[in-house]
């Protein structure tokens, strides 16, 4: 099946926003085993959507369209849809009272445009919007499918979730059932490297490799007959996936790594504490994104100046003086009177270089000196972040504590 | 003026990456006067690139593409748009003496797939890649005209700004320039009633306002036959902006709002700390963001727990059972605990309740207390944040506290 996204809006031909739609539907459309051909942008101009859906329809089966079910006399997708698949727009009795049940509940009366939303194509399989008003439908003729979904990415994506991949998975006699593991510690070319023989054999399930900011994640998919079958795929190829680089995923379910640290903490009841000096408070604000965090996370410091790790934390000005404020002795003395001063049983340091100036040959921008304080037990580990950017070195630095976090909760060896 | 603006690449189409190529392009060309009809996005498929450019020259005098203008074979923009055009490749002696010396200065040997990138349309434009390989070129016939831009934004979005937009200015006669003031304490509707006559009349200068996380912007954008008088229509329109929304503005220059304060602390040497409870270490992990912050910042603290409060600031057990830890009596304390922990001639505070749970009739989610000492002076605001989330609830906290910070150093008052 071949398929074509048409997004409707000035706005996006303005540049006012980017199109993300067209970036999800074509994953979507993809997994589903559904060739893309296409992405068409255009205005709110009858005319020239009408021709784009017709183009699209001379090499797609499928055309779905993002945008333009709106209340208002712009809004004119319904209208062209219709005139091209050969059918007529009719009241949709369903919708209407889903529309007034909403604005009543909202306290607004709703206004006779809004009642324009409830405007379907007769022949039409209905969506209801679950996040909004106006409903997306599926409209069929002579083995071609138009599907026109609503613009704001929110209500779209909610509504593809829900409704039109089950519509979809019918129309192509599949399901698609994918997870997404996500590793830490092993850099994208290396997982491809490490998979390069289940990833050049792959028809079913399929792998694929994403980088973002330090980490990777992985996707397995599998199209099958029946969810049972590609739930049993997928799991499968995960624990080939696992024997050679388990190591490096901390979630198989798309979570991030601090989510994962953070629900590990609050389960076991481990009350922390940390202090940071690079990353100036980032590790402090990540856990506590969080909600419910803090049942378990005592206090941060962010100890800027030498002069404020000597007073809050107690390290000696020896240390300092002798070391320096990145060294691997300041960042153990960092942990250990963090514990001191809080008593929490988890303690975790960090002092490093996040550039762009500071660097010196020894200890380049990107050094960093993590330590952790648990179980008695303090340890320090040295890394040398490639220097990307200040952000990037900060939010790798933020990983590194929440990557030896995780280690030691779960008894692994911190190399 | 009309074009049509066409992205190559496959990856796009999969959804691997969102085409934010086309936002960008389609801004600037809107700036310049010129009406964007159409985005295409099409695979590495001669046949079906050649189509859509045939298509886009039926309306468009501009076609702008990015992407496939690389090494590789499936980089074929450059000899479709010859065919549409009437032109033939040649060697661009140029951009081969370029790629010789770039690689050199890598280290690497120059690949002969790589000199198919110095391959040009023998009439065009040529514009240098100063942020990678693949030059890019403007080509006219029968006044249409293409424009081939590379895929990755950094090199496409540099060679616009340096190379395109000057060829577009001289193409339609017309300079561009404009400036973005951004807002803090007013909404982008509030802000569009007080500017409401000048929008609906505006010819030139064009107004345009944006809205992102709790922060207004606008555009003030002029298009002429000179720079100079561009730019001294631009400076008279925001003379008038700023008799109506002065007291909102905090940079005209684009800038964020940490970083202007950063620069005036730094600029007046006024050491600083801070004390977090809702916001969690987001305000000391922004302030540090900014490069050389060290000079002036001194510690942070996230004072979560109430025993932390109690530990560090001095704020008393009896404040915190009378009034509770989110209480403009408890927020006072912290300001100036802090004050008295770290002698820093300005300290900031902040508690409140970010969600999603936590809040009471009195004290919904939203509410935030900030309080600074700053020149022996402590005050105290009370907020209500419009409860979005917790993550928009701890961002605008933190716009709270250096909005408070940057009238505090500019004299003005807190309402």
């Amino acid at each position: 099946m071949r398929a074509t996204i048409v997004s409707v809006g000035t706005e996006l031909l303005f540049g006012q926003i980017v199109n993300t739609n067209a970036a999800y539907l074509s994953q979507q459309l993809n997994l589903l085993g559904i060739d893309v051909l296409y992405h068409y942008t255009v205005g709110d101009n009858p005319g020239r959507l009408g021709e784009l859906i017709l183009h699209g329809f001379e090499e797609c089966d499928l055309i779905i369209t993002t945008g333009g079910l709106g209340p208002t006399q712009d809004d004119l997708t319904k209208e062209i849809v219709c005139d091209v698949l050969q059918d007529h727009l009719i009241l949709h009795a369903p919708t209407i009272e889903y529309l007034e049940s909403y604005f009543a509940r909202l306290g607004r009366v709703m206004t006779d445009n809004n009642r324009k939303q409830a405007l379907v194509p007769s022949r039409s399989t209905v969506f209801k919007n679950e996040g909004g008003t106006a409903p997306g439908f599926a409209l069929e003729n002579e083995g071609k499918v138009a599907i026109c979904l609503p613009g704001p990415p929110r209500e779209m994506t909610r509504m593809f979730e829900g409704k039109v991949k089950p519509f979809l998975e019918k129309l192509t006699n599949h399901v698609i059932h994918y997870r997404m593991l996500r590793l830490f510690g092993i850099g994208e070319s290396q997982l491809e490297t490490d998979l390069i023989d289940l990833i050049d054999q792959q028809t079913d399930p399929t792998l694929a490799t994403y980088a973002k900011e330090g980490e990777c994640s992985l996707r397995v998919a599998s199209k099958r007959s029946s969810l049972e079958e590609a739930k049993a795929a997928v799991e499968s190829t995960i624990e080939t996936v696992k024997q050679r680089v388990g190591d490096h995923i901390y979630s198989s379910d798309n979570e991030e790594l601090h989510e994962v640290v953070a629900k590990k903490l609050i389960q076991r009841e481990i009350r922390f504490a940390s202090a940071e000096s690079c990353t100036g408070g980032l590790f402090a604000q990540t856990m506590t994104e969080v909600p419910g965090i803090s049942a378990v996370f005592d206090r941060g410091f962010v100890t800027y100046s030498n002069r404020s790790k000597t007073e809050e934390l107690g390290v000696s000005e020896e240390t300092l003086a002798r070391f320096g404020a990145v060294s691997r002795e300041t960042a153990l003395e960092m942990a250990e009177g963090l514990h001191r001063v809080t008593g929490c049983p988890l303690c975790i340091a960090v002092t490093g270089i996040a550039g762009p100036e500071g660097g010196t040959e020894d200890k380049p921008v990107g050094r960093v000196y993590i330590s952790c304080y648990y179980d008695g037990i303090s340890l320090c580990r040295e890394e040398t972040i490639r220097n990307v950017s200040r952000s990037w070195n900060r939010n790798f630095a933020k990983l590194l504590m929440l990557d030896t976090i995780n280690k030691l909760l779960d008894g692994k060896e911190i190399e």
